[in-house]
């Protein structure tokens, strides 16, 4: 039988919802075989899958752990989801935004993933704060103050995180039904009424290729459909990393500017701003415009800023004492130019080997450490000029320009 | 480095030798783990693999282990290889036959697989038989007569061996380039001059379309030319059982009475002769049309049935002491008509259930048991006429007489 279903995706025919349960679940409960389920995963990523397919398997992992129900909060629960990303703090800028244009936001984070970020890592960063509420204290803290940012708190689709750990070693992750009904199936045990879905592509992203994103996309909103989940989704680049800051503290840091109003006219912000607008939108049941005007006056009025101060309050937090580290180094231009290319995947490897990010299971993160841009792409810039402050701690790794910069 | 090898065999990509040698060499000694070898499978019998691919795999097949030279031998040394059918006892007819004809021949054989029996096993049911012969025997009988059918002597191909049971859990044995790289790397290690290959196809088979097994017959026709041995092939039915005999040692009764020329105009002697006069025209160069007269006149005045005496005696065996079970039930035609069809595969797992092959690794063969066809495809039969003798021993399973056979 477990021979019988690889050969037919093998052969590029479908499979069952009743097959895919059957194969999947005897993969949790050890009747299929590490190597079988990895030649299953190939066939798939080769031969694709079919609609049908992909949302029984989504209904699969939905069903492998607990579901959550917030339907006892009030308003529409709206959730957003990155594919990833370098020097992605967008959850710090847009969480509270909406909720200071009157959303409800439960937001479950997760920790950074190899040389990408996470924004529980990232809140870590401020001393005190927690992030491991229980779901009274989550309840509690949204009925007073309308959002919280924590870690998961239920044994969410299981399934996805051993059959994502396979995918990783058998080079299997860029199938994109498998990335749909894994994205999706977390969303949806997640409690999300609306999810909106941030599709990142280019050198620093799981996919690098813009059709590739707009199939993702379309399948995630035929999910949905399926589902009975409003999905957006927003197709954006991750050639460049987004901001200025790549790390944690720093990260954070740069998230209050853009709350306060001090960062805007770049890209980042423009992509928190259409986030933010597409969540308000859905949240409030109003046009996109509307929403749009909203966000914009709860950064001008700083109550989005303020908003984000409260949740750190209830959350422990104490902004005060966030720290970047004092040994820096100024990466400065060898000659004068103007930046076609800032790589984002050299940078993010580069915060990850300052202590950013984990390299081993075991290691601590550095949250002080980190990377200020001071040039973005488009910009000129002269022999000698600060490109980058690189904070670091324990030692300066090496760091080749000619990697991370292309000037024209 | 592992993972982009998968990955670009996912994408379709060819791999070159550093790349296939990295990659499997890195299997045997514990660097790529089972997981990551069968998405690799699974992309390679998705994706198929070059001309180029698949000579560098058989390379780096046949440097695994030990090659055997027997270039000390006189004449030309023809191998013979079948992919495996029910009631295939080809070997033991046209090996004595080639000899007779004045070629040499030194046969490796293999055990039963599942419900395909096994060249040496049948041997083994001559009792004393020996298939464990040194390299120092195995010349020394070449030399004093002329041919040799024993086990394996050396450790030949081991990497074909971990491949194969790992091919064999995942779904991945049909794959043309994989099973071509399989097969003429044992040849090659094996010490061939020149191979003939007998593709089987049909249900009781390893391929099942006949336009698979041209494929393989051409694949394996230019990993010969690359490797400058001479292969012809042969593409032979497998729905039907080969002759009259399933077991083993009905078969040797049957190969001997072949070797007398009792047992004349069927498919399985057309098959022997067939295979026979390529192998005695490829050892004496000459054309096949004189290679059928000799490989007749073989027959005619019993000078290969007296070779495979000389091989038994040689081989210490006894061929008055072939056994096959008393035990007998009589399968009889429940209606009348002409038999349209006998399924190969039916009989050969009826076989297995008889004792005749293992079931278990542990298993011990029963060499008395088996199953003699009194009637063939095409043959018209009366109600109650006897299709078949069934020779049992310890009880008799359970005969769905519709299984195994279609009337007109």
């Amino acid at each position: 039988m477990i021979l019988d279903l690889i050969n037919k995706k093998r052969l590029g025919k479908e499979l069952s919802y009743q097959e895919l349960d059957y194969f999947f679940n005897g993969y949790l409960n050890g009747d299929v075989a590490d190597y079988q389920m990895s030649a299953m995963l190939m066939a798939i990523c080769i031969n694709g899958m079919s609609d049908e397919e992909t949302f029984a398997l989504t209904k699969v992992f939905i069903d492998s752990g607990d579901i959550l129900d917030f339907s006892d909060l009030p308003g529409v629960k709206v959730d957003k989801h990155s594919t990833g990303g370098i020097g992605d703090k967008t959850t710090l800028v847009i969480v509270p935004i909406v909720a200071a244009c009157g959303g409800t936001v439960v937001k479950m984070s997760g920790r950074g993933l190899g040389y990408t970020g996470g924004t529980i890592d990232k809140l870590e960063s401020i001393p005190g704060f927690r992030v491991d509420l229980s779901d009274e204290e989550i309840i509690k803290q949204v009925h007073d103050i309308g959002l919280v940012v924590t870690g998961q708190t239920a044994d969410l689709v299981p399934m996805d995180k051993v059959i994502y750990s396979l995918r990783d070693v058998t080079s299997t992750v860029s199938s994109i039904p498998l990335i749909a009904s894994s994205i999706m199936s977390k969303k949806i045990a997640g409690g999300a009424d609306k999810i909106i879905i941030d599709i990142k592509v280019g050198n620093g992203a799981l996919l690098t290729r813009r059709d590739d994103a707009k199939k993702l996309s379309d399948l995630m909103i035929r999910i949905g459909k399926y589902y009975n989940r409003e999905v957006r989704t927003i197709i954006s680049d991750m050639n460049t990393p987004l901001g200025y800051a790549i790390g944690n503290s720093v990260e954070v840091l740069e998230a209050m500017d853009v709350l306060k109003g001090i960062e805007k006219n770049n890209t980042f912000v423009d992509l928190c701003y259409e986030l933010a607008s597409n969540m308000v939108s859905m949240c409030l049941d109003i046009p996109i415009s509307d929403a749009l005007k909203k966000v914009k006056k709860s950064i001008q009025d700083l109550s989005a800023y303020h908003k984000f101060e409260e949740m750190v309050h209830a959350q422990k937090g104490d902004l005060s004492k966030i720290k970047v580290s004092s040994k820096e180094y100024i990466l400065k231009a060898p000659y004068s130019g103007v930046i076609k290319k800032i790589n984002a995947l050299e940078l993010g490897k580069l915060s990850q080997s300052l202590g950013a990010g984990k390299v081993e299971i075991q290691d601590k993160i550095d949250y002080t450490v980190g990377i200020r841009l001071h040039k973005q792409v488009g910009d000129f810039v002269k022999e000698g000029d600060a490109l980058a402050t690189i904070f670091y701690n324990k030692s300066l790794p090496s760091i080749d320009f000619n990697n991370i910069y292309k000037f024209d």
